[in-house]
């Protein structure tokens, strides 16, 4: 596990008419702040990313589908410097991953059909607090799903 | 319209892997506060309700399927006592509604398939802040999707 990465397990409370699903309560230690929520959806196999923030905390949770997150880690003075964490998340192994900024992050939709993340993030999107680079820049192999 | 429920026309960002959709910002009028992030399912035709909060205000958004939403006021000083308020939101009718609490809140499974709310809330769930009553207890016609 990369440092500063957290999985935290979430309940799924069954319900007749249809399940309720926490996503996330702000007394939870991995809360931090809220600036904003979205959501965010890929298509089966497709990747998004890479991109690192400097200063946004995400809170990933997939209600549809499944996504697979991988994270790595280039901050030089890091126990994990150079390693990757990769995780799938979906209704079945239902969480959230939170995710400090200065880590980068790429994701794939696993789902055949519709694969939908909500972020929960510390604070509202601003292009000036992330950095981009092309999948190939970050070598990683995205084949096996 | 209900004196105090809003809606908010939400953006969708089209994307080649995957579209991205705002659910709520912390800069934007109709937040007040955040407490707790939710899903809730409904299945075609069920309606979950009714429901009262003293306290919380509810940010309704509907990333998957249709849901109908219906509040009822019986608020005796409001100018729009004894009224309803009733709107579906859906992917394609994208939008955030915003109930204030004091107000009746139902909602019914539109979508022939998966039906999926989240509700960004003020403060966290408390059963000692929200009253229920049966569906029936407040008569209207919920066959009419």
């Amino acid at each position: 596990m990369i440092d500063d990465i957290s999985v935290t397990p979430l309940k799924r409370i069954q319900h007749d008419k249809g399940d309720i699903y926490h996503a996330m309560k702000s007394s939870e230690d991995s809360f931090s702040s809220f600036g904003e929520a979205y959501f965010s959806s890929v298509n089966f196999a497709d990747v998004k990313g890479w991109k690192k923030h400097s200063k946004m905390i995400l809170n990933l949770i997939v209600p549809i589908g499944a996504v697979r997150f991988v994270a790595y880690d280039d901050r030089i003075s890091s126990k994990t410097y150079q390693q990757f964490f990769d995780i799938t998340i979906s209704k079945e192994n239902y969480c959230r991953l939170t995710i400090p900024h200065g880590l980068w992050l790429a994701f794939q939709g696993v789902g055949r059909e519709f694969n939908l993340l909500l972020n929960i993030a510390s604070i509202e999107h601003d292009p000036n607090e992330s950095v981009s680079c092309e999948l190939g820049d970050i070598k990683y192999n995205w084949d096996s799903m």
